[in-house]
């Protein structure tokens, strides 16, 4: 398992990590430019005791790796976010009673459906996101702490080795795993997921690798009246976890 | 209004277009390009009657407006999706007795963010998008499309001088008409969702204006448990959608 760091790239993704209170180490902003939102931004960060520097432009298109910064860069803390727990504590450590939220995410390779689908988990309270070493997007990417606006530093996204170990392991923990299927019979809204849960998307490509699939409790579906057959995953995913926080609630 | 006419690039969005039966006019693709997943389209399309022709790489990327076309644009036919009625003769057609769902969305200006919008509003089964004619994203845009995954073809997408009186001539015409605020007192669980139904979404960062917020009969939010304070705008949408399909299943 590894709780990753990064860095944020952009006016909205910064404004998001400053204004929710992310653990961000420093501010980057481009050297002799000026912008009323970014300067906005260097008052936020210096209220809250951020270090900001000026940097040459050369250095924010290098760190931020093609993402379009606007002028600025974040870096996270290396100790953001969750501590570094292994997969088998952190599980331990959670609390069943109050029946955690877990998103996993297989064969999700592509780093904005990543991003978009970690800022939607932690809209919804998940407590982790969970995807393999192999068959993800690389969660370093900008281009993912883009997507997240922010999430990354608020969440852990924990990378295992094999999802349906992992899987099993929650199960033995007491977590009832579904996985999201177009194909499934079972509907969503008849689904009992008041408990401990974990939610397994595929990808909208390629679904669930077959093994991982079949480790799952129950398949369940999102009823869809239209004639598009899949959302995308992190509209899926959306619908999914809020539809799980509307049975709780 | 206009009904909107486009291309798809990419071998996803057109294998969408055609498994959905979506109205493709013509198959274009690349010259001397060779790919399973391309000779599985044009099998697809030859099957459908539908035109194939080989063209030069580079007519694919003007086509396609630097949209990753991997060998492939599908031409939408010009009268596809629903006939060329006025908003007015459109709103008089549909049948409020079978409770319409119509998506509204003021100022969603990143084209991403629309085509995703129209490819969940399709799958929820909603009648139709309205947009305003400014402070949209251009529906023309292959970017659009391409998000839309055939959605496009399948939806119609109607452009209005002015959003606010188009929700007064849906509240005329007997629908309740709903804004998606964050800051809303009233949660879109409470909310009675049953009747015709016009659900009104902003952008991200700058949500619906004034007047179009002021309009709508009621604001609802999507409680978040999150610290996070918005969803991406697709995936809010999403979340609103299917809360209003389960309400009335």
């Amino acid at each position: 398992m590894s709780i990753e760091s990064s860095v944020l790239a952009g006016i909205h993704a910064v404004k998001h990590a400053l204004d929710a209170g992310g653990d961000i180490h420093e501010l980057m902003v481009e050297k002799g430019k000026s912008h009323p939102r970014l300067n906005e931004l260097i008052h936020l960060a210096k209220k809250s005791g951020i270090r900001v520097t000026f940097v040459p432009k050369e250095a924010l298109v290098r760190l931020s790796e093609g993402v379009p910064h606007q002028g600025v860069v974040a870096r996270l803390s290396a100790q953001q976010s969750a501590p570094q727990l292994s997969f088998e504590q952190w599980i331990e450590e959670l609390d069943v009673a109050e029946a955690p939220l877990v998103l996993l995410l297989d064969q999700v390779t592509d780093p904005h459906n990543l991003g978009a689908c970690v800022r939607t988990a932690e809209a919804a309270g998940c407590a982790a996101v969970i995807v393999p070493k192999d068959h993800a997007a690389d969660v370093h990417s900008p281009v993912v702490a883009k997507s997240a606006c922010g999430a990354l530093s608020r969440l852990s996204v924990m990378r295992v080795t094999n999802l349906s170990r992992t899987i099993q392991a929650l199960q033995k923990a007491g977590y009832w795993t579904v996985g999201l299927a177009g194909e499934a019979d079972d509907s969503i809204y008849d689904a009992r997921l008041n408990g401990p849960t974990a939610v397994v998307m595929g990808s909208e490509d390629k679904g669930m690798r077959r093994l991982v699939r079949e480790s799952c409790d129950q398949l369940i579906k999102i009823p869809m009246p239209g004639s598009v057959e899949s959302l995308n995953v992190s509209v899926a995913t959306g619908v999914a976890l809020f539809e799980i926080n509307r049975q709780r609630s």
